[in-house]
């Protein structure tokens, strides 16, 4: 369909029998049209694939959401949106959602008043619901690190969790380790499983079998690592080497092992994720998997500046590569 | 001054010899008005005191304003901040200004633009022509821990710094230390002078020698912590116990004492400052001093919106309480 054979605003309007001032209070997120009327609005414009021509009035906004802001990992990623934002002359509206799946629904009313240029999702997922609302105001979005796994059409910048968890194990094999133990994030997201199953593709590689009272699911938090550390630790054969999944998960598995009388590394050796900036400065210092999170924030408001431009990427999926960095956290295993 | 006797903006305007519009595009923050003008009009409106009357338009944003995002004690401001203003129904606008003392001139027109219901400044300074545009335009602004000494009419959240310091000291005397080295940080700011003369006021009421060479400034930053240390701990006498001034310093310190061979709290004992989330994960466990970052971000964004709304608070600077936790990182010193 051309530009020229675009349904407009108001046959929109015409059809679902409102006036276009109606339609065009529903298009900018005002909240004074009841909402039964706004829901019955939003359908229409959804089945015609509305989508607001590109307006003269630029946008000030980016939009910033997070599902939480507890680890450092967040601050990294923030710097690079803000970056990139502020350098194209605008701002950072930040919203914590509290919500791992979908910011509120109060959230989605501000993004259509306020017009952001673009929408960077950290850690999230955007409702389907949401998607067709920002996509028939012209408002792009981009998520970072999806929880789940985004349709195709989804732009979203991620890493390379998989080769990460590989290059995490693979080192703790070549130091000599046997009996290695992964910890990875929450069951429901796609990092975790990517990075459990480089750890599971090094093993295979190695011809180390894979004993799975060895693979544990965290919560990405100190508490989470502890509490599965301690676990494994228990164990009849515990592992002489643990991948943590994260850094902070490190910090955990490294006060469980301290708790069990271990030292790290010459007890235990623990890999962490991330590469947060505080991970040179742990005792021992860390050994984990950079992930380029200031460049993943840079990266995600670039795409969403393009997409508003109305520049096609090649592609909507961009993972950006990790390294192995080794520190003090993994030695030879004892013996 | 009456409401009836205030001056108005269009009389200003008469007086400037411009238009009422060119007056209000100047006060909206718009950027189509000659530099030269915009300084004429703005000298106008500040020698009037002329100040905005809150109109029936709510506004939609808080900003928040850092100068630098690096550390952990950040993230938890930002918490504080953004659960208050989402309870009042608004969203928070991220500005890292790269600058401790004042926020770039671009950053001004954006906030007379957005015309936020307040602004609050992290560890930062507002120069007085910026203090005097907000003024004007009715937009409270308070700052926390502010880096210099602001005057008594700018608003301001703080913590108690120079208890913060007394009580970390006095802890380490009752301990049995002696030789007790402060690290605290940059020489200009208010919270660094106030933690280093409780250290001070600690060691005098125990009858203890200040010994200057034992006081280092720093940065707040690991790096700061660690050079600091080296230093101390290279003296003929060196300190059995340091005072680090902040948890991120604190982790500089014990690298330090790590390179030199000493452990922690066995061969020098480290109190940090802050206690961010991560400091009971740290090996070992961090003792330090808690400042409520979360609380101060949600009182100063409450001290913002109460001065929107009019409320004249008995108090413009409000000092949160602090307390010692005693976790791992201090012990008797040997011998």
């Amino acid at each position: 369909m051309t530009a020229s054979q675009r349904v407009t605003l108001a046959e929109i309007a015409a059809e679902a029998g409102v006036s276009l001032a109606t339609m065009s209070k529903v298009l900018n997120g005002r909240t004074d049209v009841a909402p039964a009327t706004r829901a019955r609005l939003e359908e229409h414009l959804a089945r015609h694939g509305y989508t607001r021509r590109s307006t003269a009035q630029r946008s000030e906004f980016i939009e910033l959401v997070f599902h939480e802001l507890e680890s450092s990992w967040s601050m990294e990623v923030i710097e690079g949106v803000e970056d990139v934002a502020h350098a194209a002359g605008l701002s950072v509206v930040l919203t914590v959602s509290g919500d791992r799946h979908e910011p509120g629904p109060e959230w989605i009313d501000g993004v259509l008043r306020r017009r952001p240029a673009g929408v960077v999702l950290v850690f999230s997922d955007l409702a389907r619901k949401y998607r067709e609302k920002l996509r028939s105001r012209g408002i792009p979005f981009v998520i970072i690190d999806p929880a789940g796994d985004p349709s195709p059409d989804v732009p979203s910048v991620g890493s390379a969790n998989w080769s990460g968890g590989l290059m995490a194990t693979r080192h703790l094999i070549e130091l000599g380790h046997r009996r290695i133990a992964a910890i990875t994030g929450p069951e429901d997201m796609m990092c975790s499983l990517a990075r459990v199953d480089g750890y599971r593709s090094a093993m295979n590689a190695a011809g180390l079998p894979i004993d799975l009272a060895l693979i544990r699911f965290g919560d990405f938090h100190p508490d989470g690592g502890e509490t599965a550390a301690r676990e494994l630790l228990a164990l009849d054969d515990p592992p002489t080497a643990i991948f943590a999944g994260s850094d902070l998960q490190a910090l955990g598995v490294i006060a469980a092992g301290s708790a069990a009388g271990l030292h790290v590394p010459d007890d235990l050796s623990v890999v962490g994720y991330d590469d947060i900036a505080l991970s040179r400065w742990m005792s021992p210092q860390l050994t984990t998997v950079h992930q380029p999170l200031r460049r993943m924030g840079e990266e995600a408001t670039r795409l969403a500046l393009r997409l508003a431009d109305g520049v096609v990427p090649d592609t909507l999926r961009m993972d950006l590569a990790t390294h192995l960095v080794v520190r003090g956290s993994t030695a030879r295993p004892r013996g």
